[in-house]
């Protein structure tokens, strides 16, 4: 079998998928290393392609051997660096077909998160990582948020892109809308909110919809108001607020717990 | 008063902070931008010497002219950007006093943070901050565990390093034994924990020290051993695990939310 160089013709199709504008073109994106190939391997239709070196091909033989439908290039080292944002490249990189889907088919489950305006790649993995492990329905990325196929993102998920119902390409008020409309209690996470996260169990038992915002000016407030409440962590020490990750845990689990044992 | 080039002996010196080697010779460390300033002028002694451009030296007068017992150097654009590990440089640096005490001078209040050979910067900046808004009374920095007084760790501090009692350079045996004996609970946070943490309020609502490990390999067995419970957070959906600071905001607030009213 052929090794792939750097200027082959499908690696550079392939690298082409670092932008974001070409990515939106094709709906194709890049996942590095053999845990997203598996989990892309677990969504229908979602693998188109892998390119691997012959060394991590050989020591994923019985997962790439387990993906009939999916063609897998061997590539030089370079070639694969080439396709990859990591500082240590793994020598495995997947084609994948776009996960978002529309809202309406998106919003299910007890709990389903939006963002609105969420920019920082890390930030955006990371609550998509965790609304996976806290049992949530939906991650809707609503306004200017990041691009979540952006690789910094993917990478941020540690496979849950692959796991998470998500949406794109709406307005926070859309979303909102149709959380409601879905029977959904909207509660924006705002430091400044009227209810005590701690003293909402009663709400959070039910089917809730987090609204989070940016992570340096939070929510507008034109945003916020949109929202059935506005629930505040308390902050107990001395620190003016919580990272926006970190508070998405803390509501998310403050749901995952409300709810009763897990499903 | 002269304004400072980036080749001026003040400049040059302070710049050498940016090798931990000489932070950890000399004790001292740079902060950067008002906010830091301001935080560091409210811990007694910690502040030494502020650089700042002419333009932000204009912007935070009040904040400059209030510290007066701190030399307050004008600084070129440049120069000022020399001493920055920012993206963008906000003109205003501060050299500060070292802020860690010893294991027995930290160890108070109802919730501490033991952390094992924690690497990224980042995440050990956010625990800092999470344990501040959470009301924690110490973080310990021990094993391993990376050098809080690097700019980026100082930075996702938002200012709550110079709010959290702060000890380094001990092991995390010596942390758990003194922990103890300090009339700790010492709970491990362990996805493979036998405790769930949704069960868990009984411990939680005592004196707890939590334990948090590497965010790769999370705590070696050995380490786990060593504390009294290993307490899992469930994880409801298919991610295989939390990102480490959101496992620890979780944590935290747990314990914050247990032990009642805030004080």
């Amino acid at each position: 079998m052929t090794v792939l160089t750097s200027g082959n013709q499908r690696v550079k199709e392939a690298r082409k998928l670092s932008r974001r504008s070409v990515r939106t073109e094709r709906r194709l994106f890049l996942a590095e290393g053999w845990k997203a190939v598996a989990e892309a391997a677990t969504v229908p239709g979602c693998l188109v392609e892998v390119f691997a070196t012959p060394a991590a091909a050989e020591e994923h033989a019985a997962l790439l051997g387990g993906l009939p439908d999916v063609v897998v290039h061997l590539v030089e080292e370079r070639a694969a660096e080439s396709l990859s944002g990591a500082v240590s490249p793994q020598g495995l990189v997947a084609v994948c077909r776009f996960l978002d889907r529309p809202l309406e088919a998106v919003l299910s489950g007890r709990t389903v998160v939006i963002c609105a305006d969420v920019r920082d790649p890390g930030n955006a993995g990371t609550i998509i990582r965790t609304a996976d492990a806290a049992g949530a329905g939906a991650v809707v990325l609503a306004g200017h948020s990041v691009d979540p196929y952006n690789d910094k993102t993917v990478r941020a998920t540690v496979g849950s892109l692959f796991h998470v119902p998500l949406c794109t390409e709406v307005t926070p008020a859309e979303a909102i809308t149709a959380a409601r409309a879905a029977g959904y209690t909207v509660l924006a996470a705002d430091g400044g909110g009227e209810v005590d996260l701690f003293a909402a169990d009663d709400l959070l038992a039910g089917k809730v919809a987090w609204l989070f915002g940016n992570e340096a000016w939070g929510l507008p407030e034109d945003v916020a108001a949109l929202a059935d409440h506005r629930v505040a962590i308390p902050v107990l020490g001395r620190a003016e607020s919580l990272n926006l990750a970190t508070a998405a845990a803390v509501c998310l689990y403050a749901s995952a717990r409300a709810g009763g044992p897990s499903t």
